[in-house]
């Protein structure tokens, strides 16, 4: 990997505006925006409904639950994670993959809402969060993670597999209970396309990966023997980190499960120095990979990563109208603070 | 416009990914969600600061504020709106418009922050909100930003301009008193690039315009002489509406300030209606035009409109990740609720 940065070691005051070749995306970088005052109440904390007897998701509340696709152990009553359906689920595994339905005069492109919508439990006891469990054990979520993956491939019809996180109401997340979230779907999503096509003209100017090329000293957080955490040179959003496999890789299913434990232990550290800089902050986090027919071979520009992002501000007008996000933090502030962090 | 459509007048029941050939951005529409429970506390609602002795955006408060630009009616103590600069901008115009300082062999691509971020402050009074206005007056705030917009055309190194308003604090506004945002900017921003390439592909292969298309019966709200009120075909977000001036134009600058009486009204009746059917929501709304060097004749494709979009639920780590939005509400469904809400 690279080291090289074009950046100084202490950020700029003034605004910039910055792109990076992983996302394509424009970011302005505003530190005199953290300054505004609000005259609104500052939002609720975070409140979840600890009385797990009213939790579909603990355990003893199986049947409560749409239908079990694996536990870990198997068969077991006892068990460590469940991968089930999504009771409410946004796509539907019980319809054709049907072809997609053109209307070109009228410009309307409609496709059945065929796909698969999981749960993964993380821990059968509602109290205990992510963060909480120990390297191995995450290592597990994140292995159940490629094994419904490597499942889901069997479909032609699904393209990419989208697996993510929210955890806290102001993330999105409707259940308190520690959870994941995996999606198969029927096309590439814009986000997915846009970011390898990115990737793709980058390698085809320099030769280089830009994610691989994404390690330089003044965004680093943590390394691990395969894995690092940055704070990425365009971060959409304050304080958003990145993990990323050393090994050039495209896939996130292709990891190992002794890998898993490695980037268990790492997510686990990224997880708690958020957790005590940023007051335990509402997050999502996000698994991107890469589409699903794309064998790695024909994909030597792409690399995929674990994006983590802590809830601080809310996307409005601006951000819907343009697309293009505010971010009052510079990356390289951001990091040197994340690096600092004291996780006893 | 035609009027033709391509979906039934009932909405389907099982899920389904849409594209227009606006947006270009996938949506997938889902009715089964809107069903699911949540074990977090409801949200707060709006709790705007009623206190205007605190408020600088308040008549006899001009003091507090960033300098003004103008204000309606001029040289007048007893103004009705004010332009004035944003105390805390994410642009600065006090910089060097500079080139983009592309270092191709890192990938990273920074431009300096160069722009205007200015805030138009829409009435004296703290509580009155814009749906309270006359829609003479609504026109006058409309007219405010056009004018905004020519003064900014002169600077060459401007390329787009994003008018936009938060309403309430989870639609991210941090001040309550009613004002709407204007931000010029020296890149034409992706979600602008997306929109205008999506368009000129559709005219392309049609020879029609995508917007003037988007009219049908099925997703249209109300009428008035020279504007629609629609539901469009793949509303990224539920009860999302689009105001579109029926005359084909390409620049929301264009307005005469006679018809932005007219789009005054009907805005006002999409917010009244908003209102009363959801109860009071935070939201959003974007004028969508078009990027500033090119003029109507080079733009056959491009259409303004406004977008407006009541915040009902949360951004979360799928859409993160993907790009791809999930909507509960079926646009004909939500168009049909809305054509029927009475407004006294
Ligand atoms: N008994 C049961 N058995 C099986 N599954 C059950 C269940 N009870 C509930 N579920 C499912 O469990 C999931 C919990 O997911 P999260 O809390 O992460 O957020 P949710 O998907 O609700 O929405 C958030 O994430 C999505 C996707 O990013 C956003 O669209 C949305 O706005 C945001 O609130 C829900 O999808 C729900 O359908
Ligand atoms: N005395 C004064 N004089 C002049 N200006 C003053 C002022 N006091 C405050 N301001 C400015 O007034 C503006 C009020 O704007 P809004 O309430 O619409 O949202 P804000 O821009 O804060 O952020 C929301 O919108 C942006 C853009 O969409 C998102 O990035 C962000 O997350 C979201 O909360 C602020 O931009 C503030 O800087």
């Amino acid at each position: 990997m690279a080291s090289s940065s074009s950046s100084d070691s202490s950020a700029p005051q003034t605004p910039q505006l910055r792109k990076d070749s992983v996302t394509n995306r424009w970011v302005i970088f505003s530190p005199a925006r953290a300054k505004r005052p609000s005259d609104f109440k500052s939002k609720t904390p975070i409140n979840p409904n600890q009385q797990q007897q009213q939790c579909p998701f603990c355990i003893g509340h199986e049947h409560e639950c749409a239908p079990e696709i694996f536990r870990v152990p198997p068969d077991n009553p006892d068990w460590k994670l469940r991968v089930i359906q999504n009771l409410y689920p946004a796509l539907s595994r019980d319809i054709p993959a049907a072809e997609e339905e053109n209307n070109s005069d009228s410009g309307r492109v409609v496709v059945n809402g065929f796909g698969f919508h999981d749960v993964v439990i993380e821990t059968p006891v509602h109290s205990v969060q992510l963060s909480d469990l120990s390297p191995r054990e995450i290592g597990e979520v994140l292995v159940a993670h490629t094994r419904r993956i490597k499942q889901l491939m069997s479909y032609d019809s699904i393209k990419y597999v989208q697996v993510f996180k929210n955890h806290g109401a102001s993330a999105g997340a409707s259940m308190s209970h520690s959870h994941s979230q995996i999606m198969a779907l029927p096309v590439v999503p814009p986000a997915v396309a846009t970011r390898l096509g990115s990737m793709k003209e980058y390698f085809d100017q320099t030769g280089k990966c830009s994610v691989c090329e994404s390690n330089s000293k003044d965004l680093l957080i943590d390394v691990s023997a395969h894995f690092i955490s940055i704070v990425p040179f365009a971060a959409t959003f304050p304080f958003e980190m990145w993990i990323i496999p050393l090994d050039h890789s495209s896939h996130f299913h292709e990891l190992d499960s002794e890998k898993a434990v490695e980037l268990g232990g790492l997510l686990k550290l990224v997880l708690r120095k958020m957790s005590l800089q940023l007051n335990n902050p509402p997050f999502n986090f996000m698994v991107q990979t890469s589409p699903l027919g794309d064998n790695a071979s024909q994909l030597p520009y792409s690399h995929w990563f674990l994006q983590i992002v802590p809830q601080l501000s809310v996307v409005a007008g601006f951000e819907m109208g343009t697309g293009c996000y505010i971010n009052p933090v510079f990356p390289e502030d951001a990091a040197k603070v994340l690096r600092e962090v004291k996780v006893s």
